[in-house]
């Protein structure tokens, strides 16, 4: 994979070793309370963030998770050169609003719940061509803000079909940089407690080897109730130019992870890619499905936003991946390219997909 | 400049030449009354660019002059490897839509009238860093999309105050490559009439040198009809950034040319600089003062809207350094970051802007 940059016809791949330094999930109490909630680093019981209505509430979770990971990577806001962020409201408000607090050259980024994987792609590119030293990926959404530009209000009390996803309340971050500051921050970095601290006493890095990014695809589904299934021909579409410029079968990754397909979704991306002869549902898994407990928890088709595919990656991903139970994942988050007007003016609904491979490193190797 | 790629505490310089490639600009009725009317490609009369709804008619005039700076430049869209594109409208519905007829990997990007800044210089770095021989950078806005997004539906007609400025209907497209892939169209490159066929003849390119990633920067203002007040802090922040950075003063540049600052906005910028000891008047422009003849036009302070900027670049700005009038610019988009919903809610308005180093070349030197 050396040497070259370009892979085939859509895909990168980074010649230095673009280290993850530090990262953090932020999320409600809806998150806090599933199956992934040892893996975050902080859940706000009352999703408001002491923000003053709901958009702030978001901006001010944006804003933690960055300068947490940032904190976390034992770093400074001033260290970060470059701030890739975005989020699904209406003109990126809550990164907008977010990055404003933090003294951080910003770059804001948009492509509905597949952000995580064109923000954490562009700030890898950065480094990785020279431009940062260190970069920071982030992004979130908000049940409550999302449902009110997208849907109703909560105080309008609306029914969901089976179909629908139950936007995440969360927002992740990732830092990345180069191995200078990898050697610089290596002995300020937070250690935590767990596994995760171990694997990094002995060395155990997580890097950001390639990725690739997607085309818009419209399959002409139009039924927002049912994002998965717009979605799910540009996960397949991603993944198969994916494998092609790789050369890989998806048995050479331990988990292909989407964003948020949810149930409906999964199964659609999975027969797509079985007609072009991949068999992916042995390594399959989806950050809505992992998210939230269904049966416990009523969220119908699984979560989605921004936030669901960055925290789940930020938490539970990457410590499967520091720990040492998957040595390289394809993290595929997913997005639907809607808009309250599209959607209302009766077009379909796009979707947009990118696919970034991380990578379990042996220092020193 | 060249050995490294990071330049200071928030600029990037390129150590390849990025050449542009191809550019096009189209624009609607009002645009081609102006007084840059003989620089633009294609001027819609209708506005509607044969669309069903206003967002159809901006996704429509998005996707021709992406498609169209592409042939200029000898390609087709499948050999470009990345497209940056953004628009005003929430969910980025005009790039979305527009992207999706095109067959070329999609990065949706949003920096409110900054976009073309943020695009270019993303798709510059994207060829500079090796990820691509070839990328895209598009935006677009439209009167009506925008007043029906920001303000009222035409339908209404609202009153406009003086401070207020009219969103240019208009998209620019730019198509920028490394040598190789200059080489390669060369031969294929439309040949236009006039002084900039006689250039490209004698060996003279254009070049993105390098830029400058700016900080959102909140003064605190509220008033959405007085954008030029809400930009001028962030275009002037990043203006002292970029001459701090590269260690050099205005008058180095033939031109420093802001986004949409407007009368009241430009007059703000040049004081603020002013303060910080850079004396910026004598080669200050604005976009969004060029575009329109404010007295026979009534556009009371100047133009806006990320396409105001991107269409003055792809037109005007690009062929007089072709032409040999101008041989070094910094061109600096500037964005307001208000959402309808913000405004609503009392928020005050943020600025971002990024400035972008072109320059002239003789091929061969």
């Amino acid at each position: 994979m050396s040497g070259t940059k370009c892979v085939g016809a859509q895909s990168v791949c980074f010649t230095e070793e673009i280290y993850v330094l530090g990262r953090a999930a932020v999320v409600g109490k809806k998150e806090g309370d599933g199956p992934l909630r040892s893996f975050f680093d902080e859940i706000d019981e009352t999703d408001m963030f002491e923000g003053k209505n709901w958009n702030d509430a978001e901006s001010r979770m944006m804003q933690k998770a960055a300068a947490l990971a940032i904190r976390k990577a034992g770093l400074t806001p001033k260290q970060v050169r470059m701030l890739f962020a975005g989020d699904l409201l209406g003109q990126l408000l809550a990164s907008s609003f977010g990055a404003g607090e933090l003294p951080i050259p910003f770059l804001g980024v948009y492509g509905a719940c597949s952000t995580m994987g064109e923000s954490l792609l562009l700030a890898s590119m950065a480094v990785d061509g020279g431009y940062a030293d260190c970069a920071e990926a982030v992004t979130s959404s908000h049940f409550a803000s999302a449902e009110k530009e997208f849907r109703f209000p909560l105080g309008y009390g609306n029914q969901r079909p089976l179909a629908a996803t139950w936007t995440v309340t969360g927002s992740g971050a990732l830092v990345v940089g180069n191995r200078t500051t990898l050697e610089r921050c290596r002995t300020q970095r937070e250690e935590p407690a767990g596994k995760y601290a171990q694997a990094v006493r002995e060395g155990i890095e997580v890097v950001v080897a390639g990725g690739t990014v997607g085309c818009v695809t419209d399959y002409g589904v139009k039924d927002k109730a049912n994002m998965g299934a717009c979605m799910a021909p540009a996960a397949a579409a991603v993944v198969e130019a994916h494998l092609r410029d790789f050369h890989r079968e998806p048995s050479e990754y331990d988990k292909i992870i989407t964003g948020d397909l949810g149930s409906i979704g999964a199964k659609i991306f999975a027969d797509l890619l079985g007609q072009k002869g991949y068999r992916v549902e042995p390594v399959q898994e989806d950050c809505g499905l992992l998210i939230y407990d269904n049966e416990l928890q009523d969220t119908h088709s699984g979560g989605s936003g921004c936030g669901c595919s960055a925290v789940t990656l930020a938490g539970y991903l990457l410590d499967k991946l520091y720990e040492g139970e998957w040595n390289r994942i394809l993290f595929v988050p997913t997005g639907a390219l809607l808009s309250p007007v599209s959607a209302n003016e009766g077009s379909s609904i796009p979707g947009i997909a990118h696919a970034i491979v991380l990578e379990r490193r042996k220092e020193g190797r």
